[in-house]
């Protein structure tokens, strides 16, 4: 077995983190050094995640008081705004360390893109440039060579994996794309909002975000690349569901050059007929959470629409494994040249 | 108060059944008279659903074996198919009776698209032409008059509420029209099926029945009516969302004649003014299933999208209440000529 | 009818608060007339609670703001330690008020022992004795007659429904009761704690506050009154179980005297057969809180245990309605002498 | 790595069938070569179970028509009473082959004691006596030699684990055991069952087969056989929780001979010290489904109680996985002697 590679998780207090630091922990490449979490280091991992009560785990600390130089690679899960200044500062004292960031800093090419949507000057317009976009299916050569990943977002992880395919083929029509959404709770982190108490998020669902949900600018972003469109515009509506973990997206599109809902199913089947996590449904099964909850699995298929001319595409991930920590250790062990489903080829669990 | 007008409930040991019996039981008019469920025949009621234990009821019996004449109206929560014949026969002996259909048997007005939804040749295409559609805002005078409502299916109650008058204005393109729909699992009813069964329905989601689900026929027959067009054709896409009660669509619209969101915001506001059940929600408001849960209250409003030239409409409420029972008790007090809202009034239940 | 009686809510910011403004509401004898919550005094109530955006509200305002002179009743929903102060000053300005506190300030008669539990020294020790333990079913008279109204906790009045004619009649063994209870998570209130977020209370349950529940002096109190027990101690082991509403205790007791099972049973029929609100189940049927949920009831049962010479007692309700706002209002009822059941008569929604 | 054993799964169509598959297929010494379900026999598993179509697996067979002679080892997800003639008859053509068995058939040693549970005669009493109970912790040695392995219900297992050490160190009175009970639906299995749909046990929780539930003989035997007591009688009483996964005992014991809830604590951390699935909880740290669940870990933990002399004793599982598949593959392990986390050692899923 490989030498074991040693790697750090920035903000392992939040889910996205201690999703990652669960999958770390059974990698047979990887050994976890360091833990950051400003607001509860100093406390063991197991009081922040009783479910990582059973292993031992470095104690968390705060981001300045890790020590970077004993780090090969750091797994960033921090909220956006704050990956850009700390990934700087640690590319320029360890070059060699490679960054896989969960956080949203570095998947926008253009920075004032990035401001518009973020609200923020993006302070590391030097290093964006060498940013790769992690969706491993589509960037796989590039990942392999990059030091910085910056991982799709959850949901355009599970729209894009469903529609570039279909839009390099020249199917859908890209000015009228609309993706109607659909999360679980844990989508929204564990921070103590309202809305997303037991009481206020449980036997009920909602929209949320309409019209200005952030993972719309990478969407745009890479449909719009495909097709030579600057300013795509798509529709893209969130719902909040009651369960914590799954997300489900319904994109209905326009059929171009008299293609059919089963020729976009069959570019699809071709897309990923060798990739280990993407499913395409049997004919006529319709994608469901309950297919990949707790895996990096990714299931999508096609369906015709009753209205002539159009089809439904649909797509399901588990938001925190393939739309988060898992996908970054897929693109871990591309960029470091393992076997790629190393350590995230577990079933998914059911019930 | 004026005397109890008597009611029967065929199909009281369904959801919408037992629904009905908890609002009637407490309905300072009704009185319940007979409750008919031929599997659970010779039963307490409160042996089949153990909430309604608390208050005295008549025992089930088999419809057969129950004595119309004793009844004044009839609440139907049978399965489409059954209520044909037996209203045939109900009315065949008792012309005087109000039936108050909560299943499909009536809603649609083609026998040809009865036959073509439903796959049955419908058996009383005699009583057919008397049946009013129960949407109560849009139908209320002919509901007034009728001996026979039929009360729409709980999605198109939803849809159509919040189309039907942008569809009216002339503000929405009729043949672009995607309605996204979530509904909670008791839309699919008691009957014992493994996809809602507590392990398969919870902790994730699904869509079903894409593109021909039976709801569609009543949407597109009422907004066809609306536009005069024959063979309208919607996109309707149901999805099951883990939680009891609740339905929430999310029609994405075309607007045509230089309407914006906000006029069709307008156009709701002034529909509804002066109706008890309808609910615009405040400008930027996205309206959620827990506005609604347990009462027979609707809540719609409208967004922009972001795509220029297109907005969103979406609409909530209680598949069992305003979907199903509580819509029937409003017809049933705009037929009798009692004030509206009796026995209805209830706000919803959260959290 | 009678005239409306003018009410006012302190707290109506919590679920305990917003549940009694939903019944209120449609109450024929209450009119509200203020509603205070400091950290949303401004606001109106529609902003806090979506639910009830439905009827037009007074807008809530600071205690301090708000005129107790135009108020004849006032419901109090507010954290304990908070109650004491307010409850005082109102009523030395407006002596003839009714309060009807929801909160655990005056639940203890003994001052020590509130300090005990509660780590505050009273405040209004002087008006702490006319406070009545509002357990309605067993201190009806006391009611009748009180202007202060201390509505026992939601545990509380599901135990000792069970538990105080079964002590009462001398058939269980005081000292060795062994409580298990399970509450829904709107027990824990709207505040913004971790463990009621729905990723974490959600799919899962746990045990909390284990041998140091503040409901369990209550219970003691009132359970030791009976036996003329000065130190009683019981165990009581609440559990936090994935579900907004309900509450079920378990309560294992030791037989005394040769009762059996079925002579606690009827001891439970008679003490409560011409309750309005509590129902015995019928023989071998097990309470669950779907048998109550949403409404005012409380189910109890008596089944035999195993272990000869013990049984199982179990009860459940609705913790927001019997056990705080419903009762509450029942409450409120019979110290206006109205019919005790008015505006609390909703039967459970189910599903 | 060692040679692949070849493992066949009888009653693969249960949930608890399937999540042996789940963990099988990625269990690196097992290569599924046989997958039985008489009612799906001829479909493929993936159209049973559609969180398994990311991998290819035999087809479903009937169990007449499946290779035992391909077969090193079989596990066994049958319902009670109909694996005592299957297994009796591999045996006899193929008496090498290892049964490990998740029914329920071959845990009671006293065929009177399981005709009295289970109502059935006993038809393998000739091969019953080779039947090693399979709680892995506490009968390793002999697991180690069998080959025919009783893995012990999901309850017992939660409860065993706990109360054995406590009951062989003499701590706890064996007749005052009164254990509270709460699982996950997924214990109720796949079956078609009325109390299980989403909407019955949703947003609600019941006690069920109280007093009755065949569990209860399995604590019985086992801490009956630590205690030489012959008709130990203990209380369990079971309740059914809306979520999943996961099960939480709560046991109610009375102190011997001066122990404290420390002392208990201890004995639990002295017995459990080299166990890779049990973890005792820090001091004070109340165990919680969420620790354990999706994996094979259990957690337990004792904490004093308010009445003196007393302790409560806490444990928590996964139903599926140590209480069934889990455990079920950690025997294999040890019987084949292999590492006995092999394949198992999954952290648990949170959120």
């Amino acid at each position: 077995m490989a030498d074991k590679i040693r790697i750090g998780v920035l903000g392992a207090s939040g889910y996205t983190g201690a999703d990652l630091v669960r999958l770390a922990v059974r990698h047979p490449n990887m050994e976890i050094v360091a833990l950051t979490a400003n607001s509860h280091a100093g406390k063991p991992m197991r009081q922040v995640f009783r479910h990582l009560a059973h292993v031992p785990l470095p104690d968390l600390v705060k981001i300045e008081d890790a020590d970077w130089g004993s780090v090969d690679a750091v797994f960033c899960g921090l909220p956006h705004g704050t990956t850009q200044a700390i990934t700087k500062k640690i590319f320029e004292t360890y070059p060699q360390v490679k960054i896989i960031d969960m956080s949203a800093d570095f998947r926008l090419r253009d920075p004032a893109t990035y401001k518009e949507w973020y609200g923020l000057d993006h302070v590391a317009t030097d290093i964006q440039p060498e940013a790769v976009y992690g969706l491993t299916e589509h960037y796989r050569a590039d990942i392999a060579k990059a030091r910085l990943i910056a991982c799709p977002g959850c949901y355009p992880t599970a729209v894009l994996l469903a529609l570039l395919p279909l839009a390099g083929a020249g199917q859908i029509d890209f000015t009228d794309l609309v993706i109607d959404a659909k999360s679980g709770v844990s989508g929204a982190g564990r921070s103590l909002k309202e809305n997303v108490l037991f009481c206020e998020a449980g036997e009920g669902m909602s929209p949320y975000a309409v019209g200005k949900h952030r993972h719309m600018a990478e969407i745009e972003q890479e449909i719009g690349k495909v097709g030579g469109i600057q300013d795509l515009r798509v529709n893209f509506t969130p719902h909040l569901i009651p369960m914590s973990r799954g997300e489900l997206c319904t994109s209905y599109v326009k059929l171009v050059g008299g293609a059919t809902a089963a020729d976009l199913r069959n570019t699809l089947v071709e897309a990923y007929a060798d990739e280990p996590f993407v499913t395409v449904a049997d004919e006529g099964v319709l994608p469901q959470t309950q297919m990949v909850r707790g895996s990096n699995y990714v299931v999508v298929n096609v369906v015709p629409d009753r209205i002539p001319g159009r089809a439904i595409v649909i797509s399901t991930l588990d938001n925190l494994v393939k739309g988060s920590a898992g996908q970054a250790i897929q693109n871990f062990n591309v960029a470091y040249g393992l076997t790629e489903t190393t350590g995230i080829e577990q079933l998914p669990l059911f019930p």
